[in-house]
């Protein structure tokens, strides 16, 4: 029999002060990490059953929607995107990835997974499309669904969305959007911009921890997943859908999932209630401050922090007018030791920044700042310290004008306004 | 645009106070919420990691396994379940699932989602299968996996394990258990039980909220999981593998989470770490506690309820020599209304007990005691509970027998001993 010794059996959890300015996931509002310690109760418990409908109706005010089938998946942002595609898409059918980072080629991959014909298109990093490539595309390539990243934080381009939902709806394509790192801190509209599906995570903008993936789909979107629904066996009743063509997933299966959520609460997985709790916090808050408003403080803490590592003397990576508010792709300067930057900012700091994958990798660190993080002081702390570090590596960082810089371009904060 | 009123968004969550002795989710232990609420780190910060590799080797205790391949599946229990099914089983491969309950329907389900060539045998609701009629469907299916609950709380049956290892391991088949109800409560032991894959959650005996799964791999079923692996192309470098026979899922891939969790720690998912902490702290109690010292616990408080309903007066149902420790499943008395009696309990008490699925709907309540419920107040306050309402419904409860038998069937408390 293994067993450890009493001795051997780590403290209880004692996590160290961080202050997350990386690409996500980033330090959570401290009142969401206060919701997910609330009592549980029971999954069909009448607080549960409220909490469930609060939240839908939270994040349809979040996702600008009245999609009815607006929920959470449990699991990380990408069981969102998996859930997605392979609720939309049927085994041999044509999907299209315009891929313009690290994301894009996921995407393609979980269709891939979901056995789609994949086509991809790419462009350079650092860079997002115009509609009209994408609508060249869709006319080469006639796919059933088109899947494309909002915000990709490898190359921290932010793909404008706003035309595209009408060129899917002049050729008869399916839009959906993974907006894991973008929503919440820039431009969303799930509506007015035509989108059948959009998910996303809690670990950037909203706030979260990573864990639940909040979701809204069209009434189209719902209706092709309709058409492939079958309820399970051990919960089948007469009259219930048993499609031939179903969901290549239990868990991931959408209709399953808007059943639990909807007013018939079939029982399939046993909701996260403490992901719940959390999910419903962030949107919360963000609805209280008021979405525009949350956005408009990303955007002023996305300057801030642009402006300041440039007045530090750093360059940043990408084409700047595209970027995504919450995260800059800052180019390690020549005979800067990246890693070793990073590592000295969270052991003398506590502060992290990101390092970067693919094409990018070791030639920029990815500073974030958003949700909770999207504050003039995490702006100012992390450039004073990410200054000093790199004085000590002989790069002649300007502190002062950086702070300066920042400050100028955040604008009063709400106290002095 | 669509924006919620200020006054039309709820206050912060607060759920009513609730017992929750049903078949689970239940009431989880007290330090598992305070640790659900611990401040997030990044994902690859040197805390987090050192608290991953401590949740590894707190699980390859709970499991009694020497199993590298122990882990986390961020989703629910059914999120677990998946990812080994998709992972170890081929499209056209076949599988055996005994059904003795609604899980057994749902495993069969789930390997019919993966494409697998399903048998299934059956038993009567309220038994378990003989080791011979398990090894008879296997000469007879000659399957590649067999698939077998151990603890269906539909039925609150515990299906004995001990000796199917050996069946499967004589006929050359992989030998996976869904032991989300009974780990913890029960006993197990994946070493010595031949297994080859496990998986649980935490809202059972383990004390916690649903939305994080356990997950433990033999080398066998490493080396069939493996052989099946492809690095997504976002982060796939030279050398890494691209098998033709990919898993059909990319974030049920076991492949790529064992290379998240192991010594590369190559990107998938943003591990959810709150609910990481949160496992971290059910198998660290669990553990303190001593895992026998928790199987005895609820042993005892199995039969402190057992004993306690039939001396209030009740029939329970199923085969009691192979109930799970954690549940039983009790007959609702002719004339007495079985939703009213659990609606009264919730509001007038606010104790919640569990209906019931399938042929058993509407015949039984089920009432769980398990994780931090497994307790003989909670026995106690919920018989009492149980009697007043049955009294008023004109049921002849004997309320003072049944405290008396479960206190006798309890044994004395720790703080008594």
């Amino acid at each position: 029999m293994t067993d450890l010794r009493t001795s051997s059996i780590p403290g209880p959890i004692d996590p160290p002060p961080r202050l997350l300015m990386g690409p996500g996931p980033i330090s959570a509002y401290p009142s969401v990490l206060r919701a997910m310690s609330a009592p549980l109760v029971g999954q069909y418990d009448p607080f549960m059953t409220e909490a469930m409908a609060q939240t839908q109706e939270l994040y349809r005010a979040v996702w600008d929607t009245t999609n009815q089938a607006t929920m959470l998946v449990d699991g990380t942002s990408r069981a969102g995107i998996e859930a997605a595609l392979v609720s939309l898409i049927r085994p041999g059918e044509k999907v299209l990835v315009p891929v313009f980072g690290r994301f894009g080629h996921l995407l393609a991959e979980i269709a891939e997974r979901a056995m789609a014909q994949v086509h991809t298109i790419e462009t350079e990093w650092g860079q997002v499309f115009t509609p009209s490539a994408i609508e060249q595309a869709i006319i080469a390539t006639r796919p059933k669904l088109l899947a494309l990243v909002q915000g990709d934080t490898s190359t921290t381009m932010n793909q404008p969305l706003d035309e595209i939902g009408a060129i899917c709806e002049r050729h008869g394509v399916l839009f959906y959007t993974d907006a894991t790192a973008s929503v919440g801190g820039n431009d969303f509209a799930a509506d007015a911009w035509g989108l059948d599906a959009a998910t996303a995570g809690l670990q950037k903008c909203l706030g979260g921890p990573s864990g639940s993936s909040p979701i809204t789909l069209s009434e189209k979107a719902v209706e092709v997943i309709r058409s492939r629904g079958r309820v399970e066996v051990g919960i089948r009743e007469d009259g219930d859908p048993d499609a031939s063509d179903f969901i290549r997933s239990n868990y991931f299966d959408l209709a399953m999932i808007m059943d639990y959520w909807g007013p018939r609460r079939l029982n399939h997985h046993t909701e996260a209630t403490s992901m719940l709790y959390g999910a419903r916090e962030c949107a919360r808050l963000l609805l209280l401050e008021g979405r525009q408003a949350v956005i408009d403080r990303h955007a002023r803490a996305g300057a801030a922090m642009l402006d300041g590592v440039r007045a530090l003397g750093l360059q940043v990576f990408g084409d700047v007018a595209h970027k995504m508010n919450n995260v800059v792709a800052v180019r390690i300067p020549d005979g800067v030791p990246g890693d070793p930057i990073r590592a000295r900012l969270l052991t003398d700091f506590g502060i992290e920044i990101g390092t970067s994958f693919g094409p990018l990798h070791g030639l920029v660190w990815r500073i974030g700042t958003m949700g909770y993080n999207a504050r003039l002081d995490a702006v100012l702390t992390t450039l004073s310290a990410l200054g000093a570090v790199l004085s000590q590596a002989g790069f002649p960082a300007r502190v002062d004008a950086a702070l300066e810089a920042a400050s100028a371009a955040f604008g009063p904060t709400s106290k002095e306004a």
